[in-house]
C-alpha cells in the first residue's frame, strides 16, 4: 500500500513542498524530498547544497528564523516526462507584519518518480527583476 | 539521417550551448534550444522569458554586447530520464580582458529528446555566494 504521505502527482508533491515551508516544519519538508545524494538545494543567492543532509541543514537554518511566510505561486510552468518533472513557478512571497510582498523569486523544482510516489530532487531559487548588479547594459549573461 | 547540427546525447546539447555562448553565435544558440513555446530561460536576475521568440531577443541582447567570455563548468551534476536530462553546473566565467573570473553563477540546464536529439528546454542561471541582499540573518529563504 502506498504511504499516504507520498505523493501520486508532482502537483501533490509541490503542494506538500510549499506548505512544509510555510509551517517551518522540517519533518514535512524533508519527506518531500528524495532521501538521496543526488538532490540539490539552491536558495536564492545562496551556494549549492548537495545531498540530503546539506539541503536538511538549509531547512533547519531558514526554518530557525521562525519568520511566517506565505507563498502564492505565479505563472506555473511544467514539463512532465515519465519520471521526471520540470517545474517553474514564480513565488511571491508575503511576510507576516509587511504590508507588500517581497520581490518574486523565480523557482525551478524537478520531482522524480520514485517507487512510492514523487519526490523533489532539485529546487533552485533565485530573485529576479531587480537591477543586475555589478555590470553595465547590455548584460553579459 | 541525423541532422549533423543535433545532439545525441544532453552532454553534447550542452557543450553546444556554451560554445555558442562563447562564440556570440545565435543561430548556434538557437539550434541547441527546442522550437517550442515551452521554453524557459532565466538570465541570472533576469526576468523569466518564456517561448523561443523571447529565448531568441535574449540572447540576442546578450551578444550584442560583444564581450568576449569563456566559460569553465565545474561541480557538473546530472539526473536523467529517458527523455529529460537535467544538469546543474557551476558556470566560472572569464571575461576577455579581466585577471580574475567572475563571480560563479549556478545553472539548471534541462534537455528534452526530440525526434532529431537533445535539445535545451530550460536554462535558470543566478548568482551565488554573495551576500543576501536586503535579508538579516538567518534567511527567509
Amino acid at each position: 500500500m502506498l504511504d499516504p504521505m507520498r505523493h501520486a502527482t508532482p502537483e501533490e508533491a509541490e503542494q506538500a513542498f510549499y506548505r512544509a515551508f510555510e509551517r517551518r516544519d522540517l519533518e514535512a519538508m524533508m519527506r518531500v524530498w528524495a532521501e538521496a545524494a543526488h538532490v540539490v538545494c539552491i536558495h536564492p543567492m545562496g551556494e549549492r547544497l548537495t545531498g540530503v543532509e546539506a539541503v536538511r541543514r538549509g531547512w533547519a537554518e531558514i526554518f530557525a528564523g521562525g519568520v511566517e511566510l506565505a507563498f502564492r505561486l505565479e505563472a506555473v510552468h511544467r514539463v512532465h516526462g515519465p519520471n521526471l518533472a520540470v517545474h517553474v513557478v514564480r513565488e511571491v512571497i508575503h511576510v507576516a507584519g509587511e504590508p507588500r510582498p517581497r520581490p518574486p523569486v523565480e523557482a525551478t523544482n524537478v520531482y522524480q518518480l520514485e517507487r512510492d510516489g514523487w519526490r523533489m530532487i532539485l529546487h533552485h531559487a533565485s530573485p529576479v527583476g531587480r537591477p543586475r548588479p555589478r555590470e553595465a547594459r547590455p548584460p553579459l549573461h
